[in-house]
């Protein structure tokens, strides 16, 4: 989805108000929710439903409210995983100790909440279209080579406090539901090496179209999640999972304005997010 | 909360990148979720809770992962009504019959779905200031002449496509949820006055810091709500509730980037956001 | 699981408290409620979790209460469908109007909240043991010989208001969740003819140990269920699904006392269940 | 609610089926679950909503399925404790280390579904009949005299396995929400004599017609609960909440055959249940 703010007067000494009211153009990384939709079977299902639709109860005045319920885990849809989500041989990000962590039944520390909004440089690297395939291959990893193969193809560096965005074209499958998944195939991503090569160019935070953003192994499940240590654990790195990547790579823009704003759940692993790529009409 | 995007350099020919890249301070005009928060007693309560925390099953490479299940409404937090929220005499804005939309069970049309991620101008209108009092008293109705006053006071004016905040102070009690709620106090807002002044600048949405938007009457409930009507059913105009707007207004700043992006749930009358006001740095 | 209750003395006039007071026992004839168990996927999933845990919070007295959160479909685990659960040709049994009867999203009429508790008498027809199969194959028919063969074969015959099970042996296949569904292979069960014959003997309820109670064909889905419509519209006998049956046929009794007790949902259209055969000890 | 179940034919040895097929009367001791029905704010709000109603899907052949979506927390409308639902100075029943027991997030000791279906005597004692008042008074501690005085007034003793109904009267104020939660009147029951009362009497489980069982000081809330120490954590007695002991007082029955079937909840802390008492026609 894209859409466009019609240009507008200026508001004068506000550069930031003056670029936004001459135009910008803004491409949805974010998947739509619906009952439904893949996602990964360790969290709870995502289920929206009406309790009350127009025609249930009218009050006196003519008018009538419908309203919605939600149940959902919070690593559905487009989601961003907070440092609280994983910790390793015992501790989180910072050495804090993770069971401690939780007790309470919220993560005061390296939950969700403590993700601030973003609003900053984001680059995307299109690996297939580096590779030229359509999307890289169920459980192929993406190299080092790969990711300095994608910024050298498109003239693009990554640099400190970046969202980088890693295009594997499997977010294609995603209208596919168990295509999407992977189970039997593998899902293609970076693994431990390519986490670490984004880990020394000090990004914020990272992105991927699958599920679980790192390389999956063929019938490999989620047991092993080496990408995830090296950046939630060792580098308290965010990341972005199931984004839609699509559209971005379509337009051709490998540099843009990120935004993401995360729910403010306080205590919570993670959010449902809708991030944007934001350029000027 | 207020974050502050650091300094970095710049992107070329993308003016809004090059804005942001120097830097941008985000003022945060969304409620922390938090289990046990005020809200409308008419929605799903706000629950979140972990079904797995670390400790209770670790993988074989020393890996744990928490997680979260949440159940809501999505009227409650800071949150934004769809068109489809509201219907009067049978219709929903555009004169689309309200109950023949429900049927599925999502409403296709003008569903929170179809609401675009907003950056665009935003207005505080500072009526606590005009009025020199702390908060507006509970059923107090904001006038035209309140909403004029406020313009004439900040030197602004209303343009079309902007978001208007009416601030009425009463988001200072909401900490104390009883008060908050104002069940027999009433609640401080426009009505239907103001909702008509404020579809004649031919606003994109509007948003206040209590619980409904529009003025609640003493002892009155929910039983009349001639503001949503006008802005929802006839104008077509969103509504964002239970901001917290003290913070940018005692920032002072009353035009701004005003940054929303609405959950993209399929069909549903509304969404939980955590609206942003983005201010050069 | 199988329970006995021990004697004790008895209370003089009440028969019923005489008896149960000389001891019981009882049959569990419900599955376990887990996360992850198989069940329909058209269904909310069931998810149970814990928000408070002990060590979270401790009163001043030393105290401290657990809680939980659940989320769930009512057609989940082993349930029971009112009669409001399926309508045909737009009308529910009696000739109620379907749609209308939903309007204010709950069923007034034939929700589970009208179902009475049972205590009544409960047979068992044992198919795999007439048929000397383990279970009977995915998308067999049990037909309308094999009841009356089941019923021959073990002495006993149906009358009026009995609560009639069948058993395929299916339910042998629960831990396996996928087999279970029986996606591909079908699911065995009565299909048309059968539900004839169990309305004709005028039965109060029935219930099998498959996931629809009756025939799936293979990869057929639940696209047509005749016997859903028999019983269910045309002859407002309630159906009960995913029973365990296997203990009960392990102690060979094919006739009983049947406990049912329904969640009082107003306005559902089902109800997990834990049926229970009790016999004396 | 009361139902009768016809007799019917008798089925030879079985003593019970025998009993039961020459008709029982069921009086129905649960209250109805409805979204909205008081219920203690410390537990998830009970919902029920319809995702699906007839009129949203009609399949081929003419039918179509309605279905539900709850969500709740399992202390709510009438319901049983588990014995894993309270710890005392770190401690569960039998001495189990209640931080222990919580890791995974089930209790996979003392949890719910270790609570076995019960049929057996039951008992009711009526204290406002005994007192000669409507209902005991908000805050009210009913005394060890007041429980003998309800034996020797109705002639009843207690034993061993049974359950004892504790009528207060208080359940009259269930459909005025807030009156029955008694937050500021306070809410009468047993305290700890009472509960060691019917400890020493080694009762199975006991029930009463208010939110906490036990005696809540007028605006003391839920901060010390000595009754559910003795009771759970003490002596592994189950406790039964917010039964309706309205009908059964009525009746004037106060020995009976108690049906209590809680959901099988892997791990859970409480269930929702529906008790009957059950008499011979």
């Amino acid at each position: 989805m894209s859409s466009t703010t019609p240009a507008g007067a200026s508001a004068g000494a506000d550069t930031l108000l003056d670029v936004v009211s001459a135009g910008v153009d803004v491409i949805d990384l974010g998947r739509q929710l619906r009952t439904g939709m893949p996602q990964s079977p360790n969290h709870p299902q995502f289920w929206h439903t009406l309790p009350r639709r127009h025609g249930d109860m009218t009050r006196a005045d003519g008018g009538s409210a419908a309203n919605d319920m939600i149940t959902t885990g919070t690593h559905v849809g487009t989601h961003i995983d907070a440092l609280a989500h994983v910790s390793h041989n015992g501790k989180m990000y910072g050495g804090i100790d993770a069971v401690e962590a939780g007790i309470g039944g919220k993560y005061d520390q390296l939950g969700v909440h403590t993700i601030a909004p973003m609003m900053r440089r984001g680059v995307l690297l299109d690996i297939p279209a580096l590779l030229e395939v359509e999307h890289c291959a169920g459980g192929y990893e993406i190299t080092v080579a790969d990711l300095e193969g994608a910024c050298a193809r498109q003239g693009v560096e990554v640099r400190a406090g970046d969202v980088v965005l890693v295009r594997s074209g499997w977010g294609s499958l995603f209208e596919d539901g168990t295509a999407y998944l992977g189970k039997e195939s593998g899902v293609p991503g970076v693994s431990e090496a390519g986490a670490q090569w984004l880990a020394e160019h000090e990004v914020h935070a990272v992105g991927a179209d699958t599920i679980a953003f790192e390389r999956l192994a063929p019938s490999g499940g989620h047991a092993l999640l080496p990408a995830h240590r090296v950046l939630l654990v060792e580098h308290g790195i965010y990341i972005i999972e199931s984004m839609d990547l699509e559209a971005l790579a379509a337009a051709g823009r490998h540099e843009f304005t990120f935004v993401l704003v995360p729910m403010n759940i306080y205590g919570a692993t993670g959010s449902p997010v809708r991030p944007l790529a934001v350029v000027p009409a």
